[in-house]
Parts: structure tokens; sequence; C-alpha cells
């Protein structure tokens, strides 16, 4: 999937939610603990109740690699059954991998050979050879990290570098000569929407995977109003904020209108502020 | 286990080896191709060949990842074997994680809960957040990424900060504000084996692990040169270099014979620079 492909489904669903599945065997309904494929039963029914409004799955490896090889497991029949039912919805594998050469190399066949994910997050610490064996695979991304949204972003993201910039912002500027808006994605923060304006001065063509918006305190209309660009150029994530907004037999029902408020309140940031 | 422990292990071993298990079903030799758990009963064979000459495995996760479900299902019983047959040796999971809060969580359960490893590697990029879930577990370890091998160790880890400091040098001083020498390690490269002097100077007493000695170039005595304090202080990882010394069936063999010349020279090595 390239940008253009992922903007004719930003413009058909009128969305750019992203729904992170962090499924946490301790918070899913009483309903389901105890069953048997638990995890996979619940990611089912959140994924067919939400699939309507959002163009993007993001499931979260470090709740699939706590179950160990069934985690695993999981964590692939839920891609195989999203690719297999809505083929058309991006999945990003967030797994924050970053090593270089030869193991970055398996990181990606692990992820892009099996057509599991579209996308992997990567962390840009080790430099260019974490990135490149990811950027090799046509039609697929790598999203790097940029400007997180947690608070401990200040201890080295925010430091400043002999030339005045920002580490973040040597981050964009170094790595947007990797690869290209086709292949790049970044990780920016919700928490942080004013700096939105001074990020798309150095990537104003990029995809920005914007984590943080709800239980982190972002406001949506701040990321539109500062990062939207004329092909949307925005993913934005919300995990808990909808998989866990009932915990009763009627989660679905309930992840899929907190799914639809949000993909209402996109359509209407998008007529406003897609330019 | 903490550091004194891990210094009573390099002292009645003679040696501060530790064995990268990066299993490349493609690499194995082809006495074992197309036998079903070909990857375990390679990495069987070569801790039962190498254990005597080392103190740490190090299993790299993208090497099982890799084979998805069925690759995890081996790091685990790779880890279990290992703690099974030889309790003394510390396995350090290669994983490279760093991910926050409520994630950074699940990673840390995923390789301590289980008592797989007893140290994970991590990124430093996203701050304190990352690392903090790790350090909760008495007797485990954090091993932080600080200046690596890799030749794009260039692109952010050697630039410069405002303050004159590289960026490496400033992730030491920061981080080992979060832990101490028995709960903190820090990967570093040995093709920069000179730069040790310097980074001895941040972090005199914490545990330093060297890839890079062998196929990408660093030598072993520069690094114990260099970067030995009064409790050794090194664990210097082979991978290739040992595991893959030999395709026949006499693998297993001359892996072990590989890891007794190097435990040979950092006994040597113990003797002239222990200080």
């Amino acid at each position: 999937m390239n940008a253009a492909q992922l903007f004719e489904q930003i413009k058909a669903k009128r969305s750019f939610l992203c729904v992170g599945l962090d499924t946490d065997l301790n918070k899913i309904p009483e309903c389901l603990k105890g069953q048997p494929d638990a995890a996979l039963t619940f990611n089912k029914a959140i994924i067919d109740a939400t699939a309507p409004y959002i163009v993007c799955y993001k499931p979260n490896l470090a709740f699939y690699e706590v179950q160990g090889a069934e985690g695993i497991r999981c964590f692939e029949q839920t891609c195989e059954y999203i690719r297999t039912k809505y083929p058309e919805i991006m999945i990003i594998a967030d797994a924050k991998r970053g090593d270089i050469g030869n193991t970055s190399e398996q990181y990606a066949k692990a992820f892009f050979d099996t057509n599991l994910a579209d996308a992997v997050t990567l962390s840009p610490y080790m430099g260019y050879d974490t990135v490149a064996p990811f950027l090799k695979y046509e039609g697929k991304w790598s999203v790097i990290l940029a400007l997180t949204s947690n608070p401990s972003a200040e201890d080295f993201e925010m430091q400043r570098m002999a030339d005045g910039r920002r580490l973040y912002e040597l981050v964009l500027e170094t790595t947007k000569q990797w690869g290209d808006a086709d292949n790049t994605m970044y990780v920016v923060g919700a928490t942080k929407a004013f700096m939105l304006e001074g990020i798309r001065s150095i990537v104003p063509d990029h995809f920005l995977l914007v984590p943080g918006v709800g239980a982190q305190g972002g406001s949506l209309r701040d990321v539109a109003a500062y990062g939207m660009n004329s092909r949307c150029g925005l993913l934005v994530n919300s995990s808990r904020g909808i998989i866990y907004a009932d915990r009763t037999e009627r989660y679905a029902e309930v992840a899929g209108e907190k799914a639809r408020e949000m993909q209402a309140e996109m359509s209407e940031l998008l007529d406003t502020y897609l330019r």
C-alpha cells in the first residue's frame, strides 16, 4: 500500500483512525476470561465492530509476546483475520524494533515476508543500518520514532544538538533522506500537537502516526489543525479508549460506537483542514 | 544475578565470553537441515560444547521471531535448556526493545516474569519510561544501547549535543542515574575500542556488553586494555565466529574449540588487565 492508496481509504471512509490492538488478558471482559483463544476472540469481535470506521489496525507486539509462543500465534491469526476479511485495511506492527545489518533483515522478514504487516515501528537510535532492510520492501513502510507522547521524551528526543536543532528534528531531517513519503512515516505524539507545525516544515508530505489522543490527553482537533496536509497525512491512534471502553458483553458494540464517534469527528476535521 | 555474582563466574571460568545464539536456519549445518526442531538441536549442541568456556548466552530474538510462533517456542526451550543444565550461566535476551509505560511493562514481563532471561537489551531513544519497568526486577538487568559497532552509529549516537558531549555520552550520563552497576549494563561496540577509555570515565563500574570482536573487526586485546575494570566489567560477545565456525557434522566440536581459544586469550588478558 502506498500513500495514494492510503489516502483513497481515508477519503472513502472519511476517517484517519487507527485502532491499537493492545490486547491484555487482564483487561478483556469477564465473559471472555478463561476461554481458549480469548485474546483472538476479543480481537475478532473488536475488528468486526470497528472496521467500518477505521483505516488501520496497530497490534502492539508487547501484549502478544507476554503470552509467549501462544501470544505470537494470536498476533499472526489476528493479522490473517484482518487480511482475509478486510484486505483494504493497513496493519502496523507496533514493535519498536531497532537493530543492525543481518539482525534487522531478520526482523524485516518476520513482518514483511509473511505479509503479516504493512508497516513496522522502528527506533532510529542505531542509524541507517536499522531502517535499510525494511525499506527494500516495495509497498511496505518504516514508521520511525520521532517525538513520542511520553513525559521522558524530554530525556533525549527533546535535547538540543550542537547546531541548535533538537534530536527529534535531526532524526526527521536525516531519516527523510533514506526513503520517501511512500515508505516512511513518523511517530509524533498528540500530547505535543502544537509542535506539529514545526514538524510539518521538515516533513510536509509524510504520514504521521499519532498516538496519545484520548487516554494520554492529546486533542484530535489540535492534531488536525497543526498536522493535516493535502493527503491528510495523519493516522491517529486510539487503543484503550476504544477497545476497553466497555468491559461487559457489550464490549464490541461499545468499541464500534466509540470508533464511529471518532470517525464522525474526523469526517468534520477532514472538511475543515484538508488542504 | 548481581555484578558480584557475575564476576565470581568470570573468575571461576577465567572467561568473560558471551556467545550469541543468532540461530539462522539457512546457516546451520546441512546435516541438520530439514530435521524437526533443527534450530533447537543446533542450539543444544552449541551450548553443550561451549558452556565450559563462557559466562553468558545471548539469543538474538530476531532470528527466532522470523520463524513465527514456532521460533518463539525454540527461544523459550533454548532458555529453559540453559536454565536447567547450566543455571550459573547468564542469559541476555538481545531484543533491543524500547517502548513506554504499560507497553514496556509487558516486555519486561515477557522476559523476566517467565525467568527466561537475566537481562534484555534496550534502546534508550524514548527515555526513562522505556527502562523503568525493567529496573523493578531484583537481580535482573537492563542492557542499554550506548555506542554500537555499526557504521551508522555516526548518524545519531556520535552526533554532538549543544554542550559538546556526543549523544551516546549523554545517554550514559543520564541513564546511569536511573539504576546502578548491579542492574544496568551498556552496549559498546568493539570496533570503537579506543573510545572505551572515555566511556570508562563516565561509567567506571558498569559492565559493558561488547559485540563486534571477530567478524566485525574489533580487537579483544584493545577491548581489555581500554575497558577492563576491577571486576572485569566486560562481557565480550561472539556469534558467527563461534556458532558457524564449521558447517559439517563437527560444528559443535569446532564451536567448542573456538570458544576455548577465546577463553584462553581472555584468561591471559584477565592476568594482564584486571585492576
